[in-house]
C-alpha cells in the first residue's frame, strides 16, 4: 500500500508543478507540445524538419529529454533555436519539475512555440503531465499496427498522432489503415498526420497545423 | 528519501524472487532468455521464427509480457508451444513475481528453453532481474545508431544483441557499423546477430547459437 501512496503523492506533486508550468506558458502565450514515442520513431528528425519549415514564422525553443547523452540537443541546436537538454540518468520519463527548471534557462517570454521531446518510452511518460498544451504521439511505420492497442494510455492522452517514416511503407507489410483504426479506437479525437523526414512528405501539412495551433493558442488541457 | 528507500526495497524483493526463479530453472535444466527491446523492434516476429526453426529440436515455452492485450500470446500459440500471457495493466516492465506465477502455469519441468518476452520498453526492464540465464536486447535497424548510447543500461545488462529488420537496410541511412560500435562501446562482451524475419536471413545463425546455449546450460548470472 505504501508504494501506491507514494506513487500517488509523486503524481499529485507533479500535477501541481505541471499546472504552474501551464499557467506560466499560457500567460506568456507560449504553445507547448510534449512529443512522446518509442525510441527510434524519429521524434528528433521530425523536430529538425519542423524547425526548418517554421523558421522565420514562429519563435521556437526546444527542451530535449534523454536518459543519457546530449546528442539530440546537439542536433537541434544546429537550427539556431534555444535548446536545453535534460538528462534523466536512467529516469524513464520527463517530470514537470525538470521542465520547470528548463523553462528558467530558456528565453521563454520571447518564445511562441516550445517543443518538449520526451524520453523515448511508450509507457511511462503517459502519466506525467508537464504543463504542455498538447501531447503528440509519434509512431514509426515500422512499429506495427498493434501498438495503440498494446500501449493505449499514450494514445488516449494525446491530441495528435504522427505516423512517421512513411517512405518505408513500400517495403513493409504494415496495413496503415489498421494502425489508424486501432489508434482511433483508443482515442477517436486524435488528429492524424503521415510524415517522412526523408522525402519531406506530410511535413508541410503537419507544420501548418502546428502553426495554426500556435497562432490560435486557446486554453487547452494537457492531460486527458 | 522515502521514495528511494521504497524503490530499493522493491528491487531487493524482486532480486530475491529472481534468485528463486533462477535456482528452480537451473535445477530443472531450463535455459531462460529475457527478450527486451523498444516497442515494434520485432521481438515477437523473431520469437515466431525461432519457434519455427527450433521446433522438434528443443522443448520450448513462452511467457509473453504486455501492457495490454494478449495479441502476442495468440501469435505465439500458433506454433504449438505452451504460452502464458502476463498483462501488466500499465506496468512498464515484467517483475520476478509475475514470472514466478507464470512458471507455475507452464509445464516447466518438461521445458528446455523458456523465452520471456518483456514489455516493449528500452529503459525500465533493465533494472528487473527475472531469474533468466541471459538478457537479449533486440533493436530494429530503423531505430538509429545512437540507441546504445542513449539507453546504455539495457545494452550493458544484456548478453546478446539482435539487430533485426536487416531487410530494410537498403532503404535506410543507418550506418550499421556505427550501431555495432556504439553497442560494443557500452558492452564489449555482447554477442551480435543480424536478422530479418521477412527474408529469414540470420535466423539460422541466431537459432544455432540459442540451441548451443540451451544444450550447454552452464550456470549464468542473469543480471550484470
Amino acid at each position: 500500500m505504501s508504494v501506491i501512496t507514494i506513487e500517488r503523492k509523486i503524481l499529485e506533486k507533479n500535477d501541481e508543478i505541471a499546472r504552474s508550468n501551464r499557467a506560466l506558458l499560457e500567460k506568456l502565450g507560449v504553445f507547448a507540445l510534449n512529443l512522446v514515442s518509442s525510441p527510434g520513431s524519429g521524434k528528433t528528425s521530425l523536430l529538425e524538419r519542423t524547425l526548418e519549415q517554421l523558421r522565420g514564422r514562429l519563435r521556437m525553443a526546444v527542451i530535449e529529454g534523454d536518459v543519457h547523452t546530449d546528442l539530440d540537443a546537439q542536433r537541434v541546436a544546429r537550427y539556431g533555436v534555444p535548446v536545453v537538454q535534460i538528462v534523466t540518468h536512467g529516469g524513464c520519463h520527463l517530470e514537470a519539475k525538470l521542465v520547470q527548471d528548463a523553462l528558467s534557462r530558456l528565453p521563454i517570454e520571447k518564445t511562441q512555440a516550445l517543443f518538449i521531446e520526451n524520453v523515448g518510452n511508450l509507457i511511462c511518460p503517459a502519466n506525467y503531465d508537464l504543463g504542455e498544451a498538447m501531447k503528440v504521439v509519434v509512431i514509426s511505420t515500422t512499429e506495427g499496427e498493434d501498438k495503440p492497442l498494446k500501449y493505449p494510455a499514450m494514445f488516449r492522452n494525446a491530441h495528435a498522432l504522427v505516423i512517421n517514416k512513411a517512405d518505408l511503407l513500400p517495403y513493409l507489410s504494415l496495413r496503415i489503415e489498421d494502425l489508424r483504426r486501432n489508434a482511433l479506437q483508443v482515442n477517436p479525437g486524435l488528429v492524424g498526420f503521415e510524415t517522412s523526414c526523408v522525402t519531406g512528405s506530410g511535413i508541410e501539412e503537419w507544420c501548418e497545423w502546428l502553426y495554426e495551433q500556435a497562432s490560435t493558442k486557446p486554453s487547452r488541457s494537457g492531460s486527458a
